[in-house]
């Protein structure tokens, strides 16, 4: 037995790939445990998992467990593209700023970032873009991808994708839809997962695991088959292959029959309206996103969040403008939105406090405290 | 609670890939489970993991938890090489044969192949390409790839590594070494890892986990620093980098410390020499390489193999020569094998009377049966 | 002897890439010729290309003769770069816009664009993306690349690179100069051509040939050796090593030491300014950016665009707004300005008389004419 | 007006390379200056181009002009393949050993080498990899490239080529025929283009120029369309497009139209000839592979290689057994060849009188002198 080198009381709102595995995602690791069973995919699990995945999102809907979140979004993307593709995507997207360039190392695609305000696309600003087809100077814009919620905690509503997939299908562009946190998204619009992906004609999702509840594991989710070539063969090329497929499959599947899925996402999304309420109410405190999904934006005094995060460890967003990000999880409790609300609060007094004796001490010539280091960027 | 839609009590000899979770893994998951730690690898049970690496493969050592054996051999790959490298390897390296091009496609470096007769490189091997370093026409070999044990089941002894590294080191190059069954090589030569890897002058490799009871894991280690650039960049690119990472590194921490890394291996091993040497006996049976860690080679009749394929799955390892591969893994018991020889003998004996019948038959112009297809080529 | 299929007194406005050769360098191909010389760069022109070039960039100046303007792009860029790197620039960069992908297909980096006003950078730009050092979800902004002049005809002022320059090195990172028309730039600023490069502080740049006078050819100059590595083995694997390479650099030798290299860029930078003036005249044509080198761009009737086009081929820079690209070059001569303005002038006044009769029958009820295709995007 | 920094009337033994432009080709440079004509391939000559091309290569031929052999090699390489794609090669093969693993590294295809005796492959030696069709682990094998003349000097007949056409075609895998020297193939089996290439299946082929006589150009000739996607867009963003390809496609239509094309090659062929029987004559000297197109390999005493090398370089094709490469071009002469030898017998007679001596003086105790470097590895 190991020992254990953690508190486990311990809960914070950094991120949800913080949190641990959902007691139904372990137990499915047991119920799959013991004996052989093809790799690669071969499994039972594998095999059910399809079934699973059609319940959802329709029956022509294919699923390939996938590792992380950034081999998923490649495998998709590669799997959509020319050689000499294109990828409209807002600038903000994770594939644009969280993947180290794996989408152009790795799916050798390009990039096309439109800038917004948001995290949001639309047809105007995809269409800023989505021109130069034939062109040979130019890598041909044939996928558009937006994140669901975005990176940025909104939602696009069912009728916003089903514009951008038929502004998109025009224009004979495919659209791919980075769902890591998709759970989230249908339990806060209180819609079906088909609603938003199938129904309003995404060719392909990925559908995320890892940020609720799971151990390990994304889907990948082919919608319209004619949208991708070589999926399987890139996702072994792109190092996303798992052998022991069937414990990725398995946890997905206890993750979407028990209604986990759900629960977990509708559970992180109402914690975080609780902190953004109370939050919001703190003095110096300002909630400065919409809260839509499990994600809450704030700025407060800068010294203050310094001073949080030394006992509440979060990221700060945007270095200039001082905006932090708070995560809630499957995993966290009211309580822990309680002590967290009550941490901050004791510390924008503190900051409050110390200010006003710094406004003395300067007018009395002694420097003020060092600036303190605002942290890295969120993930 | 999902159901368990396998039989726990069968086991088979396709692949080690095909076995499940050891209790000791699993055990280790719950341990680490509960409460939030930092994502991506700044949890405490990779910290821990660092000590565990260090103990076995000295004060150097850095590890770098990974997904699979792919992402290891890439990300090691490229982190060796000059985006001009090229890298010397066994024809049948599983780099080269088994990857579906990732070294070339992820990790940008060309492989320069050599063949073997039975796997394994050696300086007069390696020298066949380790040349026109300058020539600007030539990607520059820079780094030498080899596998303990080979694909071939077989074995380099710590003097061969050793030889292999001073040969190369001397030319300017490094030398990576795949670890997916290390610690079978161990057991088999009866070594610290050391001996093997540091101690023989070896720059980095991998320690597989997957192979030898973990869910899913594998280890890079860094043993020379100088070796490489920029790993953990490289990781993330290559979509190897887990969020939830302390899962990996818990389960590793399971493995080395409970000793089961040996124990597993020592035992899979055992469980192939048992295999060989029964079906060694069998008539028609004729093993055909060494039997050094768990891997089993032989040649039987070709009708023989594809009933008792039907039986129990295993792959047909050369299409052309018909030599099957046959894989023990930790949790094979002598039973197993028993019952698996027994199947072999039944079916030789079928596939003798039928070809008796069929001798007469085709004499009295009758077509006999068609060739069975021989399936697929192992891993 | 093969036919003549074009009029050699036929030029127009469409791009400098249209043009053809300078006798100056027309004869130096003559000069190079016959008798045999060492291939791939290791010939006495192209040793002599190096003391040329020290002589306008310094001492410590490398030049590499490249074939095209992508080529040498993607060549630097990847020298520059580590293999999880980026590099920042204008959206309207050519490496962005004009290279179907190469500097991420080829050079394997990501690029960073920024919207910016007039195709120049600035450290306020630039910092938009120049954050998250050491952060490996991030690829790593190591490289700033401006183009001078840029696509949009701009010129960057020596101190404003310099700024830049200083900027980048204080995080870090390495400045490329895209100077695809840097003669028109030199030419325009009367400053010698280190006044924009070494002396402010460029580490590596590309001077081109084609665009003034080269049958093919640019030049990839290296101004700071620590800025690189591995270059020479970059250029062959981006397959921009020439066999012949001493028709590549005696070209250059001849545009440089006749002085052509500026008397081209200068009377081409002159026809420019004549045609933007007399067309500036014209009611309805509109200059919409300064012309500081060899283009202008300008906004007319889309109408009399088009059938000016039919007459005098030329691009629509901007299928939104109408906005069209004239370019001059070496051999436009005053007649063909004169020439193309009359041209216009009448398309102007054909246009504006269909207008007026389409008004009178568009007031009786009958469709006016079918908006015309406008063309594709300019390079 | 430039220097001339070289002989014109030395010329050498070393590459094909090394030669310069050929007259009629460096008139159609004149030809085709002056004016303006459209870029990238919209000009009056690339579009002529294709009809030559066609009377040549059939009526379905395609021709994409481009800059380098390498280039042309990567450009068709990856119009062929999908991205999980292999290209079977022979070991020697110009794509496999000189091109930086441009192949790997632009193209993305892995390469799957055969050694070989005569760098000729066969359906035998295309089957050893011509396997694995479906298995997602494996790069899947679907062009075989085979180089007419070989790297070797040695020749394909047309059977032998359609024979390997056939066992690929029956295999899903397409054929790509590198035709750096096919003119010379051409010449020496005194068969039109044509059979060499599209009659006998080939499914696209490179036809060089540059060692044929032009300044620079290889031609990249699709003659079954079916067998590429995306060239247009791939040849661009490899760097391979030019913006004055009027004048590499004028180059080629002189080559074609004079028959300097075959001209050239056959008098290559037979300098090739006169070399080999002359030298072969001389004692000391080896003719170590068949003569059948421009290249000569010998073997001879090793001193008298460096010695030679001095007055004339050439290259020395394997530094293990001292193979020397000695090339003839369009513009050799009978008395290059002659002098040549003269110097060649000259020097194994130096090298025959030192080594008399050295005996004499070794048996005195003296040193021999240090052994010669052998340069470097020939192309």
């Amino acid at each position: 037995m190991i020992s254990r080198l953690h508190d486990p009381a311990s809960r914070g709102f950094a991120s949800d790939n913080n949190s641990g595995i959902h007691p139904d995602v372990l137990a499915a690791l047991v119920t799959a445990n013991e004996g052989h069973q093809p790799a690669y995919g071969e499994d039972a699990y594998t095999e059910r998992l399809q079934h699973v995945f059609r319940d959802h999102f329709g029956a022509r809907a294919h699923v390939y467990p996938v590792l992380t979140g950034t081999g998923a979004n490649v495998v998709a993307l590669q799997a959509m593209s020319e050689p000499w593709g294109a990828v409209i995507c807002a600038e903000s997207a994770h594939v644009n700023t969280d993947e180290c360039g794996a989408p152009e190392r790795i799916a050798h695609v390009k990039l096309l970032p439109v800038p917004t305000p948001d995290g949001k696309l639309t047809p105007a600003l995809i269409a800023r873009h989505a021109r130069g087809r034939g062109d040979v100077h130019r890598a041909q814009p044939t996928v558009v991808t937006i994140t669901q919620p975005t990176e940025l905690g909104t939602l696009y509503t069912p009728q916003e994708i089903a514009d951008i997939c038929a502004f998109a299908h025009e224009r004979d562009m495919a659209v791919y839809l980075d769902g890591a946190r998709l759970a989230h998204a249908a339990a806060a619009l209180d819609v079906p997962l088909r609603a938003l992906t199938t129904d309003a004609g995404v060719d392909v999702l990925s559908f995320g695991g890892t940020k609720n509840g799971l151990l390990l594991g994304e889907a990948l989710v082919v919608l319209n088959p004619d949208a991708v070539r070589g999926t399987e063969f890139l996702r072994k090329a792109a190092t996303q292959l798992a052998s022991k497929m069937r414990f990725v499959s398995a946890q997905f599947i206890a993750l979407m029959e028990s209604g986990a899925w759900l629960a977990n996402a509708r559970h992180a999304n109402a914690m975080a309206s609780r902190l953004a309420v109370a939050a919001g109410e703190l003095p110096g405190v300002r909630i400065v996103r919409p809260v839509e999904s499990n994600a809450v934006f704030a700025v407060l005094p800068e010294e203050a969040a310094a001073r949080l995060r030394k006992r509440h460890p979060f990221y700060v967003w945007d270095e200039g403008t001082g905006e932090v990000r708070w995560m809630c999880t499957f995993d966290t409790t009211p309580d822990d939105v309680d002590a967290f609300v009550a941490a901050l609060a004791e510390e924008l007094a503190a900051v409050a406090t110390v200010a006003a004796v710094s406004a003395v001490t300067e007018a009395a010539g002694e420097p003020a405290a060092d600036r303190t280091d605002t942290g890295t960027v969120a993930r």
